[in-house]
């Protein structure tokens, strides 16, 4: 186990108590001390602590069986609201939720290939969370935090994008840079993190034990929701599938290393499949990836032959890459999530099923399953929001200054 | 959060402060309180029942700054027996232990090429067991427990082997088989598990966030500690790095995949590693992997220039191999352990160093230490041995049935 400090303890739980709350509400004092594991006292307290800061309402009460009528509590949707930034190598989108995390307002921007200099990227960010803050009107001292999600490797701390590297960025202090145009708390991440919490909260991940959120996109990863919670590692960088070996000595990546799984799978390198495979196709739109992936869609849907060997042999180097996931990590599912596995979809998925198959042992291919994000939207931006709302409480306790919590007993 | 029981909970805390008492004798309650994050009076608690099973005893006290002396637990050595037995595919050995985990006595029987059947490897343990039992002259109803590590996966419960790759076991019911030779309680698992938990307990996991702890020997795997404790997976077959695709169709593994990590590093590997760099090596003994990887070592250490040049293949391999453990897990530590690590040493050890700074990503390699593990004889005795404590703190609490336990608050 993890020591803590008595604050660190006292924040996780806070927060693990208001993700029950949003996850299901109304709720009673005593069904959250039941799923929570914590004590009747303790979690009296943080509900009292979070209807103070006006997160939680009273809604009434509910019979328990043979005992005083139990108090209800449910989130105050309108008690604050958060902003979540998914920025990809190809677009911007920002989503506004109350804080029942239901989506009030929505922003896309495209990023255009070359488009790729921080302060274009900070742009875009900016012009769409000023349009979702005035088209929801919400005035900027209720916006309680934005959760940024870029796709590299972020110092959360600083604030810092330390490497991005379909971007070539090293050391972008993005935070800061935001700062000049957002006026509210910024929380930084990346979408491996954004979409496995976005999967444990309200996707495929919910109540299960071990899941591993694969992020198809340009660049590729894997979020890993070990034990109900995000394990991070130790410096905020495990995930990084993408970047493992797939085919010793293969395709160049540009992390500098060969053969990395993301060269095969991500959206470039499943461009590279199709090239493979039919180099004049006229799926392929050599500038677009969105076009391409759209156009092999389209075609395997069709029963285009070309569009349907692209998927196959997609399908074959993900399941191999799966499949270590699978035997590794021993997960309980495997989310498949982001743009390119939105856009392939049932026919990418049953390749990549039969595919892991193929190469993982019986026993933990027989434990787990492999399904697409039911996340409706962006499951990215929703996670980012989290990251801001997580970042609220913290800064709550800071605020009030308490330094002497209850230890768990 | 995983959701336990509230007795698996207390089970777990009773175990935890064990466990801690183990690792630094003598130490106080409050001490304890401090470093499992637990309140005083639950530790109190606790610790009083392991007083009462005769685990612990107190040994004084120690003046604390300004306020009341404070008492001393330490761990009782002469408290119980507990048995390790490390099964691998050359060799059984046995170490018994005392509560303090100092062994007492040790045995180890050859495991002939060919031996691999369920009769052949429970006679080996039986006759093992037996020869420390007699040795240290500790009366049946003394031993607690004895843990069995076994290389294959386990299912824990039903003390089965599912798979041993290497034997071709399928569903052995391993634990029946040997309690018609062992009275005492048995607990079956294998040398991912029993490895990572002695690093955890006393070796270079020790104190660590998350560390992955990699098994060299015949087979390959590698035992995940993360946040503190053991990752076992939905299915209790977590950690099997040794079949995840290194080289997409590359060499042919029994596990009935294509080029899987242990192809290339377990000793079986090597020993191909050495037929291609010198098919008629006189380094190379065919029929004795023991012998060829003992010849190897020695030859790498007179500067044999085939030697240093299998050496360096290997450890290309399993630099890319572990670049994928430090890229997807971002662990504090990896450790290198089991036989073969521990036979090629410091110069494998050198050059997988240097191969994983060339796979790996910057900053996960940059947070990551590669050290051969420091534990002196047989790590996975020690960890199996770890099990029976587990075990037995498990049925302590159901023999006393207790049926309500504080919650965590």
């Amino acid at each position: 186990m993890k020591r803590g400090t008595s604050r660190d303890i006292r924040t996780a739980n806070r927060y693990e108590v208001l993700r029950r709350i949003i996850a299901r509400s109304p709720t009673s004092r005593q069904e959250l001390a039941a799923a929570t594991g914590l004590s009747l006292p303790t979690v009296a307290t943080l509900v009292g602590e979070l209807l103070d800061l006006g997160m939680l309402t009273e809604v009434g009460f509910e019979e328990s069986a043979g005992g005083r009528p139990r108090g209800l509590v449910a989130v105050d949707a309108s008690g604050g609201a958060l902003i979540g930034v998914d920025v990809a190598e190809t677009y911007v989108r920002v989503e506004l939720f109350d804080l029942a995390l239901s989506v009030l307002a929505r922003a896309e921007e495209d990023v255009h290939p070359g488009e790729n200099r921080p302060e274009q990227v900070v742009a875009h960010v900016a012009t769409a969370v000023g349009s979702v803050v005035a088209r929801v009107g919400v005035a900027d001292a209720r916006v309680l935090g934005t959760g940024v999600s870029v796709p590299g490797q972020v110092d959360r701390d600083r604030g810092v994008c330390e490497y991005a590297p379909n971007w070539d960025w090293h050391d972008v202090p993005l935070l800061d840079l935001l700062a000049l145009h957002i006026a509210h708390p910024l929380y930084l991440d990346n979408p491996l993190r954004a979409g496995a919490v976005a999967e444990l909260w309200f996707g495929a991940a919910r109540g299960r034990g071990d899941a591993v959120v694969v992020n198809l996109g340009t660049g590729v990863g894997a979020g890993l929701a070990l034990g109900g919670g995000l394990h991070r590692g130790v410096s905020n960088s495990a995930g990084e599938w993408g970047h493992t070996t797939l085919v010793l000595d293969g395709r160049p990546c540009h992390c500098g290393n060969r053969g990395c799984v993301e060269t095969y799978v991500g959206a470039p390198g499943i461009m590279r499949n199709l090239r493979e495979v039919s180099p004049r196709s006229p799926l392929l739109h050599p500038e677009d990836q969105t076009a391409t992936i759209d156009a092999l869609a389209r075609g395997a849907a069709d029963a285009d032959p070309v569009a349907l060997e692209v998927v196959r042999n997609t399908a074959r180097y993900l399941g191999a890459g799966i499949a270590t996931l699978v035997n590794l990590l021993n997960p309980e599912v495997v989310v498949l999530g982001s743009w390119v596995a939105a856009t392939l979809g049932e026919p990418l998925l049953h390749e990549v099923r039969e595919a892991v198959g193929r190469h993982a042992l019986g026993r933990p291919f027989a434990a787990t399953e492999i399904v697409l994000s039911p996340i409706p939207n962006d499951p990215v931006c929703l996670g980012a929001a989290t990251f801001a709302l997580e970042g609220t409480l913290r800064s709550v306790g800071r605020r009030a200054g308490r330094r002497t919590a209850p230890a768990r007993t």
